[in-house]
Parts: C-alpha cells; structure tokens; sequence
C-alpha cells in the first residue's frame, strides 16, 4: 500500500483536492471484458452526493464522472481506467478564515507540520470530497465483481448516530434507502431525524457507526497474517478520512466473550458447512468463511462546527475559530457508499489475487477424491 | 503490503509455522549503523515468551533468537536483516485430533478452504507463536527508533480482560511490569488473577482488550489518505492474529460524541502546540500532531478450549470436538509485547517515509521566516 | 513495480490510450515545497511533440499538459500530482483495417491474446503516444531534482540511426538541440538526414540507440541487489515501448573486456575520489559512486511500414498487411526525451529512498573522525 | 519492487553475506500443492557450486539447502518458504586487506559511501555468493511453473567469453552440460578452456555472454507498459552481480534493423500461430507471443584481479591494490544458472498475475464464438 494507492492487483490510486480543477481515480489491474459505462458509476455517486437533503454540506456538485481511458465500447481493456470528476461549485471565499488557523481537530495543522504548507481551501486531501473518487473505483469493482462472482451482494447502513443506536431487532434491507441515513430501522431513523435537525441549526456536528457487509462471497479470499482479508478491510476502512475505529465481526465486544461462547459452531449441510452464529464476521485467520463478512467503523464528527473553539495561528498565536463552511452535521451519512466502495474494492482485490496464487485448487469439504 | 510483508521502507516479512524447524522475520530496509545484539533482541522476545506463568500456554520455547545476516561488528549495515528462532518443543502428537476436525472460531477450514491442504499441527501460520518473529523485528525497530528519536516511549498494556475493565484513574506505568498481565491498575490485576485462574481450571479462554501508547513521536509522520498513519496502525494490530477490532484515541466512541465535544483544542506554548485533550489519538488527517499516539485492539479468546463443540471433518462430516493441548487461557496476555513490537515498525517506517519524502522541509509553527 | 506504475517512493502511474479522451500520469510521492508550473512541463513534452519535422509522424498533437491537483500557489503540496494531455487529432479512421489484422512485430497479436479484446486504434497503451505522460512526470522529476541537487545535469542524445553510429570524437553538447536527431556529432546529423528521408519516402522505418547521461549525481544512490540503481534504470528504459536493449556504462561490451581493463582506478583529490575511466557507468555493486551516470538503450524499428508483411486475422486467417497511417520512420528520434524523463524519475526515486533509508549518514571518505 | 526482493506475486526477499553464519531466501506467495524437496533444489545448486572445477573460485562451500517453513509433507502449503544456506568455508582473513582499501570496479567504495560502513569480508551483498539464494528460489519457481506449464523448458549457456563468441551454427543442446562452461558449442568449449587457463594463471579475469532461453510458454504473460514482461526480465538479469547490459530477442542489434527485416512475419497453422523468424524475443508490447523467450546478459570481469591497480585507502589516501583471494577467472559461468533461476521466478510471477488479472479469459485466434 504505497502514500495514495490501496490494493494490491485491483490498485486504486485516488488524487485531487476539493478545489482544484478535478479530482478522480486512477484504477489499475481491472479483469478487461467488465461492461461499464459512465451512467452505472454515476448511479454509486449520486448515492454519496451532498446537497441532496438537508442533513448533508449544501455545496452542491454535480459529481459527474468521466471515464478517460481503459474502456473501449463498452468494456473493459486491462489497461488503467482513469475515472475523473471535475469540480464546480468551489466557493473558495468561504474558507479564507482557515488559511491562517487551524481548525481543532482537523488535519490543518498537521499537514503544514508535515509539509510547510497546504492548500487550505476546503482541507485538501482529507476533504470529504476525496471520498467521490473511492465511490466510482468501487462502482467499477462492484461491475467487476457481479461478473466474476454472481450474487455477490454489499450493503451498507448506518447503526449508529451520536449516542443512538438502532435496534437490530427492527433492521429491514428494504428500509434502507428509504430514509435519508441508510438505516435500516425506520423508528430509529425518525428519531435520528429530528435530533440531527437540532444538531445542524446548532451548527453542531456528531458522530456516527456504518456497517457494511457482504453476502455470498466465497471461502479462500485472504492469507493468513499480513495479508489477512480482515487487515486489508480494517486499513480500507481506517483509510477514510474521519474513521478512528473498525471492526470485524463482533470486533470490540468480541473481548468480553469466551471461548466457548465465540465459537461459531459448524454443521454440515449439503450446499456446504453452516455455522449457528457469526461472530468472526465471516473471516477466520484472515481469510473468508463463505459466511457474511461483517465490517463497522467509526466516523468521528466534522471538526468544521460554528462552536468558538480555542486554537492557533500559523504564526503560532492563541486565539478562537468558528467554522462558518458548508459542512456535513452528520458526515457519516456520507460514508455510507464509501463504505461499501472500500469493501468492493477490496473483495475484488483479493479475489484476484487468491485466482492468481491458487487459482481453482482449493480445497472442497468432503470431496474425498482429492489428493 | 504483500501476503506475509508489512512495511513501505522498513519491510518485515515473517516466516515459518510453530512446527517447522524454524520461524522468523526478514528485515529490509533497516538503517545502518544501528547498534544491535542478539541479547538485546532476546530481551523483547522474553516478555511475550510462553510458559513463564499459569496463565500462559505450558509449551516451553527457549525462543533464542539468532541474527543472520545484516549486521557487523555490532551495527545493522543496511543491507536485509535476518532474525531465525528455532523451534524446540514441538510435540506434534498434541495435535493429532485436528488433523481432521476444524476447530470452531480457528483457522483450520478457511485454509483448507483457501488452500486444499494446511499443515494442521499447532495451526502453522496462524499460531500465536508466529507473533515471536514480529517482536524479534520490533526489537530492531525500537533499537532503530531510540537512535533517530531521542526519548521516544512505547508502552503496551491490558486494559480489559473479557468483561472486566481497568481503572483508569489507577493506572500507573509502574505497575504495569508488576503482575502477569501488564495491567496498569493493581486492583484490577489481583481480580483478573483469580477470574483467570476459574476460566484456565475449566479448559475455558476469554478476549482482552490491549493498548499501546507512543510518546515523544514528533508531528510529521503519515500521509492523507490510504497512507495514514492510523490506516497503517490499524493494518499492523489487525495483522496480528486473533485481533477482531482496532481504535485509534477515542475509537468507537467517538461516533457518540458532537463535534464541540471532539475537538481538541490548541493553546501555543514555548515548546510548541499544547492540546486540551486527545480524543485524536494523536493522529489528525492520518499525520501524527505530536500528542501521545494511542492505538487499542480486542483479541478474541482463543478457539482451542475443552469445551465440547459442533464441528465437521474434513471429509464434510458432522462431529464434535474438543481440543486438549496445552493452550492460553487469554492469549491478550502475550499479545501486549507484540501491539507494541508492531507500533514499533509502523513508527520507524513512517519516520523513514517522511524522511524520504520530506527531508527537514516541514513546517514549524510560529516561524514566520518560512518561505 | 506494478503493471503501470513505476518508482518506489516517487511513484509514477500512466493511464491513457492514443485514442481515448486523454491520457495522463498520476504522480505520488513528490517532495512538497517543488516549485512548478505547466509551462515548465510543457517545455519538455515540446522537445518530445510529434509533427514538428518531417522526421517525425504527422500526427499533430498540442500535447497541452493541465496539472489538477497537487499543485498549490505555484508549489506541489506533497499530495499526489495529476498531469492530463487532452487527445486532439485522432482520425481514427487511418486505423481501420488493423482493426481485424495483427500487424507483425506489434503488440495487436499479444494484446488479443491476453485480454480476449483491445483497442485497435493507435496501438492503446503501446502507442508511442503513452510516452508523453513519462515526459509530463519527468518534467516535475527534473523541478525536484534542481531543488534538491542543485548542478545536477540530464542530457539524452541519439548515438546510432539504424547502422549508422556518430563518431564519439565529434560529440559536441552544443550540436545535440540544434538538428532534428539529437545528435552530438554534427556530421553523423546530416548524413542521417539524408539517410531517413529515403526510408521515409519508401514507407520504410529504422531502430536507432540512445545514452543518457546524468552528471552531478551525488555517491550513494541505489542498493546492492535487487533494489540496484542500474536495475531501477534498466527497468525504466526497457519500460519504454519498443526498446529491446538496456546497457550500462560499457554495458554488452564489459563482456569482451579482461579485470584490469575493466578496473576504473581510483585517485584522491581535494574534491573527493577521482576515477581513470568510467567503464561501470557510474555504478558500482547497484550504489552511484559520483561519476557520470551512463545509459543506453536500442529502439526497435516501428513495425507500421509500407512494405506487405504475411500476417493473419483475428478470425486466423492468413493475409498481407500494409499500413498506411502517419507513423515515425525512426520512432528513436522521439526517445531521447523520453529516455531523459525516466532516468529523471529514477534518479529523484533514488535520492528519496536514500534520504528515507540512510539520511545524512552515509559514509564522508577522508573523513577520520567517523564513528 | 522492494531493495532485496523481486516480483510481483511470486516474491523473492534474498538475505545474507559471503562471511555470515547463513544466507537464504524467503520466497512468498508460491501456489500451495506444489511439490518439493531439499534435494529437488539441491541439483541446481550443485550447479553453481563454486570449487567444481580449476575454472571457478576455490572456496568450498557445500551449499546444502534447508527448508525452513512453508512445505508439509512434502508439498508447499501457500506460505513463506525460507530456503537457507549456511556458510562454511569463510577464511575471513584472506580478506584483510580490502577492509581499508576500495577495489577499483567493486562495491566496496559505494557501499561505503552510502552507507558508512561495510562488511568489508567478501563483498557482503555483492558477493557472487547471494546468487545461491536465487538459485534456491528458482528452483521452487521451476517445480510450480512444471506443474502448472507442462513441457515448458528453461536453458541458460554462454554464448560468449571474453572477445570470443561461439558459433551458433555449432549449437547443441545435448553439448551444454558436457563442459564446463555450459557453452552449446563444443569446439568454441575447447578453445576457451585454454584462453581461461591462461587468463587464471596470471590472476587475471573475463567477461562473458549469458543467453537464457524459455521454451512452451504461453501466450499472454506480461503487460503493456511498466509491467512487461521484459521490464521484468530486464531488471532480473540486471539485477545479478556483475551485469551490466541485457538484451531481449535481438537487443542492442534491433537498432541497425529496418521495419521490413525486423518484422517476424505470422501465418496460421493448426497449432495456432506461427512466426517466420524471432526478432522479438518472444515477446511484443510487453507480453508474451508464445514464441521462445529470449534473454542475454553480459558479466563483466571479476574486480579481484592480481594485476595492481591505483585505489584509495577509507582515510583517502592514494595506493595500490592487489587482489589475492580465491576469485573466479570468468565469474560468468556461474551465472549461467542464475539466469536460468531469474528467468524461472519471472515467468512464474506473471504467470500468476496473468492467472490473477484475467483468468481464463484470454484470446483464441480464430475462435468466432468469442463474445
């Protein structure tokens, strides 16, 4: 994984600021023969889009995506595919505070640490606005995948906002994109409304927790320590800008259990062995089970928030700032679709690297013909 | 990152199962002119070395460590490191039950799922004896770090075994070498003693959460995106067997918390920035700010218990199985030497990244001379 | 080294077909703080530019280079830097009939082969036309490397058209700009001159040799094995399409030399060691020792030409071919440019990696008070 | 590619030094099932073995290769194979002189300025030895690319020592193994026995020509640019002690051919393909044709030569040099399994990215039904 690239056959190398001319992705080792076109990967953007409601930053971007190479009539080649989105509403005027502060909690005052200097407007690399191009990559892996692995599903939602969780007990898939949170409960997502509503006329920000997991993924796909299919997801994950935790399967709480209560226990059936739970997330040593791969991570509030807060200058003087931006309440409403593009990408990634170290040689549970 | 290698310019790959007749790590990219021996090395590897207590696996490893190659006269001298640990007490017949039965929760059916054939004794790659080889490298990191970062500190500890939570409010460094459990917390360590011993008596295991703190690491280090400090940090304790979850500074938590709450706010003193608190885990963007760095994972329990549970043969048939070797009743136990050998070669690393890319051109706050 | 992407630490991706909307490179890695503008990067890509003599094809390109990002107020910000060429002249329709016949020595038949489709128009990726992405990253190579060794000096030239070589006793720097060739030698210049335009006019082509000389290039860069500075070179230039050779000071020559020949002595100066000759090229065991970097490399003749060639279809049928499009007759004239750029690249990859690796510790000769 | 390892997916790390306790190479991501002894690749070690004749090195070393991990019962299981040889033949003070004194044309001068300090005993990392690692690895290459490429065929020979070149008129496969300089032409055999003789006894030493030739691989091995599969081989022969050009198909002489000669023509038979003659090398665009792979490298002559040379002393002062160790007159006889044991490696690796990137999916000329 080298500064801006994820991947290692299906590599994805994100650039661009929300600011400059364009941003995009350029994606390399892409199977040739996928059909793709501009209007699939479009479909994936628009999900992440801001300025569709009023719980996300009313900059309002077209987010059109442009594929400049690597596909030719309609399918894939093998070569690079650069796939890029050009910027238009920049307002560059709004951020002409934060050019000489540092906003508490954000990446300004490291990347001057780092680099001495920075493009300050709109937070450059670790703007939310970098996530655009990791959700047309994955619109790309997504294509990809369904050809290669049919009934391959991925699905992303939103459990948590702020300290609200939602109750597992009511999750429907079909809810999911019938609210503007991704989530599956419909009454939590009736609450999260209003308590967002307050949040943003505050001009306050909050956290929140997405989960996204994948069914029909076959068995085999990771390597046993480095390579773990689970450290792969977890650095995917980590990797989006304003995620501080991940999890795999039961993740956290899996300290708190025992042994005996963390085995998923195994029966065979005749499509294959089934487990009574699923508390490694579909992952063992690092690689898939063939049971759902569970993956959930943290997204921290925006630090760009109207409340004064303490901080200092370039010139290294105290003082105060309050963020008067378009900024996302609820960032992590966003991250949804960047969640499961992370989690396609990787799912591809590993799909090909386990066809290119042992292509159809594994191993079959009662195939006693076997070597 | 590939298969068995972490590391973008500090690059350790390990090798070997627990019953091969050797194990080890590959060292590349080290500087030179680091001042090493064998005994210092050995030093780290004692710490995490089994059979020292009831409370750790009853195998008894001398896990001497040998340097191979790459250094002379007492000095790396940039060429490939080889650190080689023999394995002496293998007692393969231990084992022989699951040659045929996967354990529940364990890496014996995803590799032979993966690969059509494993080699069954002691679980080979996924065994927590292949964590020697990572805190033999992460002996040479830390010696490596002490020379480049004068008064760099890292420090692991166990702040949760299976439901039972340490006290931060009496946690002290001191005690933390004090009691089988690196556990800051005194009282916290007597209960864990006796719950532990209950759990061990009745074949069972249970999870622990472990944290590793680096102090003293200058701000600078990481990059925006996919090379983030925390993306890497996250790779390196999810790599580690058994981890099911990762948190950098506040982690999950802090999807519960406003943006007000969040923000860590900046004062400037003599010495630079001073911050209120570190929700951030020291890391803002993916680049280290200067703040203690602090990463937290969860080890699951281990899967080999006397517990009777559901399981299937290789040749697909139902049975049960129960695993009577000589295992850890909380391998989170051991796991504490190795978060902190892993924060080690991600730190060294980003430390020579940043070198590489940046040399002494980053920027200082409150130097108004800067071009 | 990933399929398009090139450099460890400076990392260089091109994407783009001749005949797709644009091509490009996606350039991580760069130090911050490089002053750089698309001017500057356009005053290379006009050195490379077809259609400016009748030497060269007649496609005519603008080749306009737009950087997107990474670049702020004038300076690279150390995020990754996007450098896209527009295609302009395309005239797909010269490309009809190669649609359906591979055309011997050219990459159509592979292509096929591999990926079971391929853009037909332009040769896709192995168009001579990717190499202007290589020069659009060299350029920004080059800003860094001025800032970071100031002196250092880059300088290609052509050394044999066909089997025609320039005479070594001629080589004056000051000729190289001022024929069509770059060509150190004035008179080799007009004798090729005559030379080409008679197989210009005959539909024919011819291979050419090119050495690129880097001067000013401190000791130290490179590694002893696989990480050589020569192999890194050699890569690079046999990356570039149709090179079939790569030599290295004496290069194939070294073959026929005995030890003592061979042997470059070494005496000492005031300024440092001084050497007799300099058969190694600068590059002793993969490390710079401070003497001119010497490389070459032989283009292969283009295979689009007039004559009929025997060749098949797709569909396996056997036929002639003739190609009729606007292609270089010596397609070398074109690499000169483009060979600088790569040694460009690799040159600043390696100072990167020995500053990450090494810092300011390497070895002073002379220098008594070394530990 | 990182400083001590090659490839892509087939990745092999070489670690050690002539004067070490040990040498090796952790070769990752071989396919699991292949099957594999230490006495598989003891035969080609015992190839390169110094001390086998009057016209290699005196210094004995058994070369007797362990297999540390990865390989069970007999068959590799998908994880890192450590291949370790142990020095033991190291009479560390025939060197004691050069630990002050830089050989002219060896390493020892740049090692000691990039890295401050050296293994001053046998050249640590240049030495001809780290070649046995290669050889190691490359046998494990050759047994999974038998079993996954059956009737593919690998041969290395010299076809040149110092000035004088064999006779390909003369060549003969059955002849390469029947002297001792693998040279396919008996009577060029012959007259270079006594030219090395004579070279030997007057410590002096040659270059050589190395051509290595891969037989029965398949089309579509490769890629178009950055990761061709001559880029590949390129830098695998360069990366070799000692080389210092490399050449695919007709090399450096392309230059001097037209479009007209170079063109291998194509006609269809029912096997598929076939080519009029080999200009290429077997390889165009990057990718192979499935025509015979052809690679050459030229060795230069051994810098450890009786004949004094002017050199400087680690304190900068100007002396001479004599050589007296045990070195070889033409260390390119060694070599010649060598480049077999690279060719071996890269042809596997791309052979799995190949089998990882596209699969089956590849082109069939004159398959009508293709989509």
């Amino acid at each position: 994984m080298s500064l801006n690239t994820f991947g290692h056959l299906f590599r994805v190398t994100t650039w661009g600021e929300s600011h400059g001319p364009a941003l995009g992705a350029t994606v390399d080792g892409c199977p040739p023969g996928i059909e793709i076109t501009e209007a699939q990967l479009q479909h994936w953007l628009d999900m992440r889009k801001p300025g569709q409601n009023k719980y996300t930053t009313q900059r309002r971007e077209a987010d059109a995506v442009r594929i400049l190479s690597g596909v030719f009539e309609g399918r894939t080649t093998g070569t690079p595919v650069q796939l890029m989105i050009e910027n238009t509403d920049q307002r560059s005027k709004d951020y002409s505070e934060i050019a000489e502060k540092f906003r508490p909690g954000h990446a300004d005052i490291t990347y001057f640490q780092k680099y001495g200097l920075r493009d300050y407007r709109g937070g450059g690399r670790s703007s939310a606005r970098e996530t655009a191009a990791r959700v047309a990559a994955g619109g790309l892996a997504r294509a990809a995948l369904a050809a290669l692995v049919p009934g391959i599903d991925l699905r992303g939602y939103m459990v948590q906002m702020g300290p609200r969780k939602a109750d597992r007990a009511q999750f429907d898939d079909a809810q999911i994109a019938a609210n503007p949170f991704w989530c599956p409960d419909p009454q939590a997502a009736e609450e999260w409304a209003g308590y967002l509503d307050t949040l943003r006329k505050s001009g306050e920000s909050v956290g929140a927790v997405i989960e996204v997991v994948a069914r029909g993924v076959p068995a085999g796909l990771g390597a046993p320590v480095y390579g773990k299919l689970d450290t792969d997801l977890a650095a995917a994950m980590m990797s989006i800008n304003a995620v501080k935790g991940v999890e795999i399967g039961d993740g956290m709480a899996t300290a708190a259990l025992t042994g005996t209560e963390n085995a998923d226990e195994i029966t065979m059936s005749k499509d294959g062995p089934v487990y009574s739970s699923n508390h490694a997330g579909g992952i063992l040593g690092g690689i898939s089970s063939g049971q759902d791969i569970v993956v959930r991570f943290a997204v921290k509030p925006t630090s760009s928030i109207r409340t004064p807060r303490k901080t200092i200058t370039v010139h290294g003087e105290n003082t105060e700032i309050v963020t008067k931006g378009r900024h996302d309440p609820c960032v992590g409403i966003r991250a949804v679709p960047v969640g499961e593009a992370m989690m396609a990408c990787v799912l591809l990634d590993h799909l090909l690297l386990h066809r290119g170290q042992v292509g159809d040689a594994g191993g079959r549970i009662g195939d006693t013909d076997r070597p």
